[in-house]
């Protein structure tokens, strides 16, 4: 049953083993802000993401998602959905928090993703020079990079897609709105959202036969010039972009996937797709006939490695499809 | 208390004293779509508007509102709003419904706007050759005129904004996200949603001390270049610009106002502006002393006229502050 | 030695197999103008083309350039050119002119495309409706498709590149700006212009062996977003997106290739790339090492096909490298 | 009668009485590109400029032009406009050259505007880490501000534009593309040029009866979104934005004026407006009735301010029309 329990993604850590590089990568050419370094952490935002970080980049062996995290619509939706997944068999317990943020419930998809929900957040606060008189904007405009305006969505690789989805929307409200399934009827995308936003999460089948990995974490620019003018950046200093800028069909989104240095796939999105506010909206099938479209409406095709590389990057376990 | 049962602006009603002149603005300079025609309306809708129309354009003595439409969420949701909407005072009662939809309940603002709430929508159904393969787009991009993605806010002149503002939110659930309050602490603008939209309906105070007049309708295009390329086509056609393009600061909108040859003023939408995820969004209030980065970011001043022509045009009531 | 005696492509006359097909595409999609038909041809042109055509297209039994025309810049430096090319044993001879053209001079590149020079041109004449107050604009910005404004180069394919490129440099006065060398000192492309634009002929090797072959016509837009609006009407109409949009390292051109309906490949130029204002440019060389970046600079990658297409189509004649 | 002896601006020198400002305004915000310092100067260019800097910026008791510098098409060309400006009455002499250039001849305009004439110019040299993949590009595309490819055209206000137009056009080989004529036959506004561009140099009526003052200096961005980001930058850090973003008729230029804070007016030019290959043009005349259409084509007026400050800054010595 639907419910309006979670009200947005809150914020994405990210391992790296060349922590120096990436968070050049994030700071240089996309233009995030550093709020905050602890341990072998750094706490990140785009100038018009309003808490205290969105990004949390941590020193690691390899690349990989730390955890994601969810932010409930009030302090009773929080106990509601911590109820319900721990009666899910999933949940793992609270923590007292983070920098930026309080007590927290984690939980884990039933792929292994690390989660969290969470309602008290502390919000960013600018120092004097960086007030700005646009009181919607919690900064100004960064003058380094092509500034990132905020956190869009993550993408994590599922062993089974349906299953994941299930889970997502039971017991946390997500709500299917695109999906593509073969014509063996597996499920092998799932686009799904708590908000117009067509998704704050993707589940995307991992071919590789491998659990819990991470596809790519994505921020929001809305402007396609801006994917241009970074792409020309991620050129010159020898940044990998993988695919794009080009057009989804799924999602209609301006697209540009990039690898930052650690190994983690970044995607950058340049408009804004398109809205969904019909509250009877039947969620979109793509079938195995329709995927040329559904994957690439127009521009830069994608390569075999987007279906197959995820973090940790792992050997394949079953024969590639 | 906020609530989630409205979800949407489902469509607009606009009167015109010259028909098929407005159909022509409307139609091969904005790309809007005829899916019927009745009586004295013209029924029309972007080429990414789900359901059956938008836009009811009819013709009239004089240009104006005929009426607002908002889609419950749900037909629980429909009804729990018309019971409060009967207590209010405000409300008329039902109708059957017209070309587009199925019943609805009728009732005004304080200020006197008509407007409607129902549940029971027709969706749009593409002829063979509108069909596309984008499935989430109910029909081929025109070809016809720079089009126009969607129906996207509406903006009224109240004599008492505050008061009308209360009614939103305490009958319909609208949340308040920015305003616009004096010295005197009279407020003068209310940008009010039921999504992460800034707005769905904007409430804009009558400096000529009329009640119950429209100030525009606004189409979602998404894209900053889409303005320009329109603004091109008003200026060699003769339709009036009043101001645009330019940056508002109150919703980070990248704007064009125009003068539809019926006499309505209609908002063209180039970008996305800023969405509002935070559950726990305390509104923004932009004082007298902020008054011109609120209202213009950059780009093109509003003229005064902006302030003082409404639909219908009336006389002025009372001195012009 | 350089000269100026060569101004600009007047026009470019294409066969089509499929002239109705083909009209469409150029009117209802690219928004080109018709100016006049006669016989088997109609006359085109982009709305800010000043002439009375830049497009012949004329009915034939298969695809193919029929002639390119370039203006010279004065009577006298017609004639100058005009004894250049006698003397080179590639000039053919007067011809009394066509629609819109008054005597122009005849003669092969020496791979054997036609060519003509000439001086006396008719300039295009709105009609009353067509006027606009734009004074470098001579008509009103159409409403039908997404317009090209002009019309920008043109591609050649040769046998011999080098051989070509001596010959529009001896005799015509052309440029070299941008080419490309293999390993072996084979030039496999060359980009030259009498103008600062990086190019109005580009000439490519032709690796099927062919001789006299056309690869493509290119219009332009200038404005990036354009080509991601004809993108969409192209995918939508089932219209062939060869490749793009996406950037090329040679030239900045933001360029999109599309297959028109009879089978000539069109270029869409979507930015305004670079421009050469130094008198004393040294041509860039790219090397076999730096083909990648010369050819894509970001986003859609070329298919192979891109290299052996070409018009008219024929069966390849020697081994492809 | 025209030649092509002048290939195109090749730098400019301006005063500031705030020299530390202003170069942050030019690097920190437009991305300009610091060469060299000597003395009182600071050398800058544009990271698309090819020659050792376009812009010297030295520290002056007020802002004003220094001197702009012309660029002939060869040795030859050169000694053949120093002949004529000799003749002129308007030549000063040879100097022995400037960091970045070598000999030069200096003159006026008939109005007093300081000039250079030269051949020999010293390329940019990029520092290893600045080195591109992208040939036709002298260096990377800076990470700081955002930044603006290439110098433009300088516009210089006149007592009297007739007279400095001959000159242009006698003694430089300026073509007139467009100009401005009153009723009464004055002509108010003259843009000339010796390339398709429309204008290198723009004249314009000084209102206030003061002679040899500078109006603006313009760069060259190319894509519509720069200026709406730089936009966004000035607003937030106190740069007076004085007019756009929006478009002229005249040369149909999308444009932004700013006042740098050493108080020189820049434009930010943000697409490619026209180009003129005609080699048979005929200049457009704006007549009176025809203002408002050639100074906005649409979007930001432009202020009464625009049309009387100039640099240096001077008392009216005339009742203002």
């Amino acid at each position: 049953m639907t419910n309006f329990d979670v009200a947005q993604l809150a914020h994405v850590e990210l391992f790296t083993p060349k922590p120096e590089e990436s968070l050049k990568f994030f700071t240089d050419y996309m233009g995030l802000q550093i709020t905050a370094r602890e341990g072998q952490s750094v706490y990140l935002r785009g100038y018009e993401d309003f808490y205290h970080h969105t990004l949390k980049l941590t020193e690691g062996k390899e690349a990989g998602l730390g955890h994601s995290a969810w932010r409930a619509s009030s302090p009773e939706a929080l106990e509601r959905r911590v109820a319900s997944l721990e009666k899910s068999g999933y949940g793992k317990g609270w923590i007292d928090g983070d920098l930026g943020h309080g007590r927290a419930y984690q939980f884990v998809t039933p792929d292994g993703h690390k989660q969290e929900i969470l309602w008290e957040v502390d919000y960013f606060q600018p120092a004097e020079n960086q007030k700005t008189l646009l009181k919607s904007r919690p900064q100004k405009r960064p003058l380094m990079g092509v500034p990132a305006r905020r956190l869009d969505h993550i993408n994590l690789m599922c062993r089974d897609v349906a299953k994941n989805r299930e889970f997502m929307s039971e017991h946390l409200g997500f709500k299917l709105r695109e999906q593509i399934v073969l014509n063996n009827n597996e499920e092998i995308g799932a686009w799904m959202s708590v908000s117009p936003l067509v998704h704050e999460v993707a589940l995307m089948n991992d071919q590789t036969g491998n659990s819990g990995r991470f596809h790519h974490i994505a921020f929001w620019y809305g402007y396609p010039q801006h994917l241009m003018d970074t792409a020309d950046i991620f050129v010159e200093n020898g940044i990998q972009i993988e695919a794009g800028p080009g057009k989804h069909g799924v999602s209609q989104a301006y697209f540009m996937y990039v690898m930052e240095p650690g190994g983690n796939r970044v995607e950058l999105f340049g408009d804004s797709g398109y809205l969904i506010f019909d509250p009877d909206w039947k969620p979109i099938t793509w079938r195995e006939n329709e995927l040329d479209e559904a994957i690439i409406w127009y521009g830069s095709p994608l390569p075999n490695e987007y279906f197959l590389y995820g973090t940790p990057d792992r050997a394949v376990k079953v024969p590639v499809k």
